[in-house]
């Protein structure tokens, strides 16, 4: 095995950081661009959403043999360990968070299929909240920032609370216009997407606190 | 740093082993039950498989923290670098596997409010699919076995259908009932968290690929 200098270790350290946000960047763009096709009934838009999955899935793969790598050849020490280990279940969030942008917009093909059902209510409002939520969770990630991804916690039950109120709404929709069923359920669907974005935004944020917490109980112990 | 034996190593990784198998036999033993509390209207029986996401909760940071220790210890071969690691991965697929199970029950809760939509449809069905496809995935993982793996994979498909399939006729009947509406929102939601399940047994199946294949790969230009 090759010897390898910090400077080797630091440099591919911060390539993971860089990669990590450059895939919650494309995701961010996908859920960004899938709400918009929502919005303005553009199909095509959707369409060229659901193409962005193939590189999110490469990055997946890169960055989890970057992080192979950066174990089998450095042997990083324990707060470094945890950072790297933890970067490798993150790219599995981010990438079923880019399947989730995905199904948004296969919704919103279907739906361009039919007249548009008015209103959209609290979708985009859920959907401005999950992304916030992405975008910190990820800062947190980067910059271990235990407190800031508590926020990121926190903010997932107003998101629960939100999507439940979206759905209660388009239950009562349904119940007085049958003819809205279908598309009703679509939207539902879309809801449920944009909570379990959040839901994956919260699980990083959950990594971030476990990942600062335990080193504060190894610094403890040590 | 201690020096560790061959032994110790081999037993840790054995123990790695056994605890994800224990960890999905309990989200195994969820799921079956939380379709039974659906199937019997058992709200005590749902109430009680939602107690059991602690323990899994629990077991996730227990297989992580065991997965870090073996990477810190005993910087592990190539093979067994890609078999922890991947560990690491599948324990959140587990995580939310049991997340799913608890989304089941707290539906289930929600229905047994009001009387029983009948029929399920093909609900028991789906849920059969997904739990043999959870089964099949922790198998291949332990046996590194792609071939196993890959039909994991081929059998998503079917779910996906099988899931569509449910739900077009849960929309059938809101649109002639509508007295049936939210009722038969929640059963689209178990439908999609059925769905979602066999989504992570996917997600494990196709690591254990990756895992074999990114082995092979290497063998070829070792």
């Amino acid at each position: 095995m090759a010897l390898h200098t910090d400077k080797h270790y630091e440099a591919e350290l911060q390539e993971l950081k860089e990669e990590i946000l450059k895939m919650g960047g494309i995701v961010e763009e996908m859920m960004v661009l899938a709400m918009k096709s929502l919005l303005d009934r553009d199909t095509s838009l959707a369409g060229s959403v659901i193409q962005k999955d193939s590189p999110v899935n490469r990055l997946e793969m890169e960055i989890d043999e970057l992080c192979l790598k950066l174990l089998a050849l450095h042997q990083p020490a324990a707060s470094d360990l945890r950072f790297i280990t933890i970067g490798l279940k993150i790219t599995k969030d981010l990438e079923r968070m880019g399947d989730l942008a995905v199904n948004i917009c296969q919704a919103v093909m279907e739906l361009n299929k039919e007249e548009s059902l008015k209103p959209y209510i609290d979708l985009p409002l859920l959907a401005e909240k999950s992304q916030k939520m992405v975008k910190e969770a990820l800062d947190s990630f980067v910059r271990r920032d235990a407190l800031q991804a508590n926020t990121v916690c926190v903010n997932d039950d107003e998101v629960d609370e939100l999507k439940d109120k979206i759905i209660n709404e388009l239950v009562g929709i349904m119940k007085v216009k049958p003819d809205s069923i279908s598309r009703a359920v679509r939207l539902i669907s879309i809801a449920r997407h944009l909570e379990r974005i959040a839901d994956h935004a919260t699980n990083i944020a959950e990594l971030v606190i476990f990942m600062v917490q335990g080193k504060d109980i190894r610094h403890g112990n040590g």
